[in-house]
């Protein structure tokens, strides 16, 4: 009897996934393909598939299966996780007013209008009075869903199923106790030379570099494609259709080297999911913080590696022949440029945290009541000024920078971090597990590392929380400390600092 | 009160649209873009979508608002046009059980792969029972729809509201009685010469001539976009974004070239719908039969007319070096050569009428009892070679040649050859009020033919039945004698017949 009701759960969470795949089709079309004036209808076709998605996740039906489910005990110990998490799930939307959603859904639509006025214009005060709503109902919202100690906990839930702020506070602690000074140290010696970047490099060029990386990687084209996109991102469709997106600028090689290696890393995630897993939470990522941890492994432990520029700076200076006079070693220097800069997506990998860091706690204020939306230009400077050590600008390269607020995402960018601490600790036991990882990378050999990665982490889905899976694979829960050794190690190394 | 029902009407209706587009978007995808392991899912994905959008079709909740409107009496004329085309749909598809579309569904699938497979291997007898279960439900649901006089026009009302088959039959009798003998005349006669167009055309050079051929229609690209698809179609998501698809063979440039404007004429159709009529019978083509007579129009009307090559026949020879030797009349004649063939799709406008006839025959007898599947391969030699002269040397390019039976799209054929009947009738209109027709097409302007048919035939959707439009034009209902009188003088001319 429970074995037909867990098929009935399957088949409803199957269809459920229809729709919202369905939904990732239209979005993906919509920023690849689709003809200027077709935008307006898409819009709201997508309103529509989303409003059934949403009916269809709440549904009583579903939920009293989750319920018996749940109740019952002849399921397989995967079985009883899927349904467990599904049930969390599913309490988790339900507690949110149809009424919250209807408001916030149209507070956020017109917040991300106003951010883009004030963006152009470079004037906060204009986004401030919505910001001011959309914190107020994600408060409400926080409310509703219940917390232990921190109403940040209730939203940062929604991105990183399990994460704390007590947490996040003890991990944004040691990179004000460890990076920030290090960052300094390095501020003090000379700047690796970067010159040979600022050069226009052929588009078509870059395209089929970023092919070959992508195919390197173990990328698989039988399930997936690349596309131009205006804003990179990697979205599924199953696990047999995942597809990325990237971005060519003539004048900007960098930014389509590191954006195609960072979907690639988000891609394999998904296409490492096992398919016979579509809709159910085994079938689906962990968290964004874990997800992240992916494409941040890929793009900075692996691909700003020294290692993964001897496998590949000749195809680049194939392709490129301005680059025939520089060599590898100037190359891996320049792609690790540490320094200060205003906007989080075009930071290093080391000063990104402090973007973050800033994120965090002005968000947690906000939450909390410490911060009133209307001060957040005043902040923002200050903060840029003491971690960073810049003077903002103006608006637009300070507290607008971002898109996320006014979609409603707070407890988003935490996740970020996460990613790249996660990768380090996973790479970390990668490379104790594959004695000659370097070496394998160096010849040009991804496939040991994926493997690796196909074993450990994507083919669980949800089967583990992010904290089980990082126990499980390293030991320990997340540890700063495996973040901290690799950049000394390798940006020591790189700006010639003692050890 | 009536107009808040009006509204309601219009938003459900609009609802059902978002999904019924999204549907034609995951279509689209996967006949363009999918990558290859990605297309089961995908097929999943449809049929969930498909589902939905039947539920919503035929809710009980639709229905009672369809019968109150239809009672008030405080709508306008155009509401009441669009409630009452409403009702007539919703009355006709809740006629059908649950059970016989579930049926049907299934039968049709396994008949899909069944004739797939029964093609490759040119065998009849693998489809064969496929074939006579498909026949068998279709007829069972021409029984459940109703008919006056026979049980064809159950079926046929689907694809060409309101035709009847007393009224094929007497068209079709009329192309026996007057084209066949034509056709004969034509053979009589000196072949024309075409070796100049079996030569092998650049694929990029074919791509840019057909996408000048479509700017030159009056195709709006800021509305719609062209890729490449194996089986080209025009699909629409809105009358704001209307996509077309072709096919590109090197050594077939003729394909390319009047797919390209056949494709174009339906889309110009979709491009003229009002986009304030979204999901309403306004908002949506007559039928089959009125939309093929927009792409045969542009196709064979305006395409393979001697004043179109006049126009673009440079442009062709500036892309194509091989061309330069020949002339534009001979590139005319060349493109009207008639000639009996197997495959429907590869044929004449003149000999394309005798395939559709043989189908159509062949369909009426299936669904009287009269003709048993099994029989259909003798059938079907028999009548090609009565009409069309030839003996069928095998049954992929016999009875297995096209995909329509297996989808259990009986009744669909007919509006094939319907589409070119009212293309020569509103052509002929057309040309009695655009005195210059033929010089401005001779000149490469296409947009007074295009500003006609957007005000005589595109804006008004469904408020006219086919039968009702085409009166309002040519002041009488469809009549073979425009088609015939249009053949007589272009192949007369061409093939030097004493008239």
């Amino acid at each position: 009897m429970s074995n037909k009701l867990y098929d009935q759960y399957k088949a409803q969470l199957s269809k459920i996934s229809d729709v919202s795949h369905s939904i990732a089709v239209l979005h993906w079309d919509k920023e690849t393909y689709i003809p200027k004036k077709g935008i307006q209808r898409r819009a709201q076709q997508i309103a529509t598939l989303s409003g059934i998605a949403h009916e269809m996740a709440i549904s009583k039906d579903l939920g009293n299966l989750l319920v018996q489910l749940n109740e019952g005990n002849s399921l397989t110990e995967n079985e009883k996780k899927n349904v467990a998490q599904s049930l969390k799930l599913y309490q988790k939307i339900t507690k949110l007013s149809k009424d919250h959603v209807i408001k916030l859904s149209k507070t956020t639509s017109k917040a991300f209008h106003a951010w883009h006025k004030a963006k152009e214009a470079e004037d906060y005060s204009i986004f401030a009075p919505h910001m001011k709503e959309v914190v107020s109902l994600k408060r409400e919202e926080a409310e509703m869903l219940g917390y232990d100690d921190h109403p940040y906990d209730a939203l940062l839930d929604a991105y990183e199923a399990g994460e704390k702020s007590a947490n996040l506070d003890k991990l944004f602690a040691d990179v004000k106790a460890q990076l920030v000074d290090f960052v300094q140290e390095i501020a003090a010696k000379d700047q690796v030379a970067h010159d040979f970047m600022d050069q226009s490099f052929d588009k078509d060029a870059q395209w089929d570099l970023g092919i070959d990386l992508l195919q390197q990687m173990g990328y698989d084209f039988d399930k997936g494609r690349q596309d131009i996109a205006p804003h990179p991102f990697t979205t599924n469709f199953s696990a047999d259709d995942v597809r990325v997106t990237t971005r060519i600028d003539e004048k900007n090689i960098a930014n389509m080297i590191w954006s195609c290696i960072h979907e690639g890393g988000h891609a394999l995630y998904e296409q490492g999911l096992l398919n016979e897993n579509y809709g159910l939470p085994a079938g689906s990522a962990i968290s964004l913080g874990i997800h992240e941890s992916q494409s941040r492994l890929w793009e900075n432990n692996v691909g700003r590696s020294r290692a993964y520029w001897q496998a590949n700076f000749s195809n680049l200076q194939a392709r490129f022949p301005q680059m025939a006079e520089v060599d590898t070693e100037a190359f891996y220097k320049a792609c690790n440029l540490v320094k200060p800069s205003f906007i989080r997506t075009e930071s290093d990998e080391l000063t990104y945290h402090f973007h973050i860091m800033i994120r965090y706690e002005i968000e947690k204020g906000l939450i909390e009541g410490s911060i009133d939306a209307k001060d957040l230009p005043e902040i923002w400077a200050q903060k840029y000024k003491s971690y960073l050590g810049i003077e903002v600008p103006n608006h637009k390269m300070g507290v607008l920078q971002d898109v996320h607020w006014s979609h409603g995402s707070i407890g988003y960018f935490p996740t970020y971090s996460l990613g790249s601490f996660y990768a380090a600790q996973f790479y970390a036991q990668a490379a104790k597990d594959i004695p000659d990882l370097e070496e394998q990378i160096a010849a040009g050999n991804m496939l040991g590392l994926l493997a690796w990665l196909r074993e450990n982490i994507h083919q669980y889905g949800q089967l583990y929380t992010a904290e089980e899976l990082c126990v499980k694979i390293s030991g320990e829960p997340l540890n700063f400390q495996y973040f901290m050794d690799y950049a000394r190690a390798k940006y020591g190394d790189i700006y010639g600092l003692s050890a």
